[in-house]
């Protein structure tokens, strides 16, 4: 984080005509924009990255939609019907959509590893890559049936408790299928757990094509300087990867929202991230992110535009 | 509420592609938006109103910035220069800015009543007009030194409790300033204790003209079948005066935010409001509120832009 500009965020903040400290996160956002982009708060290319994979863990039935939606969804992103194109076209944001080999679904986690080593290590660096276009604000989702059961594996292997605790309805499982669901994680972390000791190797045994390439996505913009907004559930579990190997590695990064998801609060917390929305959704997509990047705009509007004490000839507390 | 054209939401949500109850609260909100306008969901003309006014219970020292401050802010929301200003470019809103009569602040509220009966039924008649220029999103704001102090006085009136429950830092009151707060509405509650059975009488009594105006806009709105979005603690006295009267008054009305006010959590939990937002923002000017219509605008777009499970050729569940 650039110190300097943090502290010019500071001291122009407190010249604005507000009470000190009137817009809460708004100013707390101001500040991380600059201590990660080294400038004055900016937001001119803000981008959507939406990527998209399938998983073999859907063989045990733990998805209400079949795997065959991920890539009509994608086709869906392609031709603007999604949730995301709407409010990327509310909020004035990029989108770019990245599909993952959707025909070769990952292992099944139950009975193997999700990826083999070059596999996953490939698609971090694809997801690295993905943003090379340039942004200087980039919100981190995902889409793929499946892909709330490897997440809930993730959180299972890195943080330990009973599949219970991480397992939720996702897109919508209940009754037997969410059965299914938590008797999969519960079989998943088992089967792996003599090697999640090493937060990559919970990401290549226990993820998906979409949570690493979300994962390089979040590391190359740490190199690149450019802060991150991260989306719900399946985001958060690509970010928990990079937290449990360093701690530091998420703060350039922000918390779009808290989903309905009901273990995603608790994920939040291991990450040490509060979230800037809680809107009962449970979308993915970038969504959440996305909503956020509205406020996030906001922030930048109020720190540039708004006039000094001075400028405006108001008076300052007594 | 129009129930048809709720109805006529629901059946096309439904549709949607996305998993049911997935976007969650811009899901409610968009069945908000078509109870009240009795159409398909849309937002063409939003508008941020801000009314400001004067409060003769600052001579009891209980406002940290003097009370010409609210005149000054006044000219900075036509130069541009304010946050709500900022807000509104960010989210493509419009603005109207009321001020009234800042010349002549209300009574001292420990010692008579803030206004007398022509001026208090004046300025909600005022409030009423303000609108007329046509918006289907009103959202509602104020400016005014001191009414931090009439606002938890208008609680203590309507919910008793103490004067320390209800009163807390404003725009940023603290030690003996804080101290003279508590009194000051401890003491205008006991004056006109005996009056305080009619919630009109609480305004008219406790209240302040940008209270009284808020009010009559909120009512307006509601005769006129406008969504509003009411802002921060200020604006939710005027709303709480109204609830007090008709527990039905608020329906067309969502909160914008939480703000950071102490007891502004408490206020909106006895007028039975969700906050929308919770970003420790304690500014008024409405700009909880405007930030919150930018949830409401893309709530807006996926409703009325996102593809049909048909249109997309996205297969159902299972």
């Amino acid at each position: 984080p650039d110190k300097a500009a943090v502290a010019a965020v500071r001291e122009r903040d407190a010249q604005l005509t507000k009470p000190a400290g009137s817009l809460g996160r708004l100013e707390e956002i101001a500040e991380w924009l600059a201590a990660w982009t080294g400038r004055k708060p900016a937001v001119t290319r803000p981008l959507v990255a939406v990527f998209a994979g399938n998983h073999g863990v859907v063989e045990q039935g733990v998805a209400p939609f079949p795997q065959s939606v991920t890539a009509q969804m994608v086709e869906n992103f392609a031709a603007g019907g999604a949730a995301i194109n709407q409010i990327c076209v509310a909020h004035d944001l990029g989108l770019k959509v990245f599909d993952l080999a959707l025909d070769y679904p990952t292992g099944d986690i139950t009975k193997e590893a999700a990826m083999d080593e070059k596999t996953c290590a490939a698609t971090m660096a694809f997801g690295m890559e993905a943003i090379a276009g340039g942004t200087d604000l980039l919100c981190i989702g995902e889409m793929g049936i499946g892909n709330t059961t490897v997440a809930a594996a993730i959180f299972h292997g890195l943080y330990g408790g009973t599949a219970e605790e991480w397992v939720g309805p996702g897109t919508g499982s209940a009754g037997e299928v969410l059965k299914r669901k938590v008797d999969a994680v519960s079989r998943a972390v088992a089967l792996h757990k003599a090697h999640l000791a090493d937060p990559l190797e919970v990401l290549r045994r226990l993820g998906g094509r979409e949570i690493a390439a979300m994962a390089g996505a979040i590391l190359a913009a740490r190199m690149e300087r450019i802060p991150v907004i991260l989306d719900g559930f399946v985001a958060t579990a690509a970010a928990a990867v990079l937290h449990a190997a360093n701690p530091a590695a998420l703060d350039h990064c922000i918390a779009g929202h808290v989903s309905a998801e009901p273990a995603h609060a608790k994920a939040l917390e291991k990450i040490g991230k509060s979230p800037l929305l809680s809107l009962g959704m449970r979308l993915g997509e970038g969504t959440g992110a996305a909503l956020a990047a509205g406020i996030v705009k906001a922030a930048v509007h109020c720190h540039g535009g708004m006039a000094t004490f001075a400028e405006a000839g108001v008076s300052s507390p007594d």
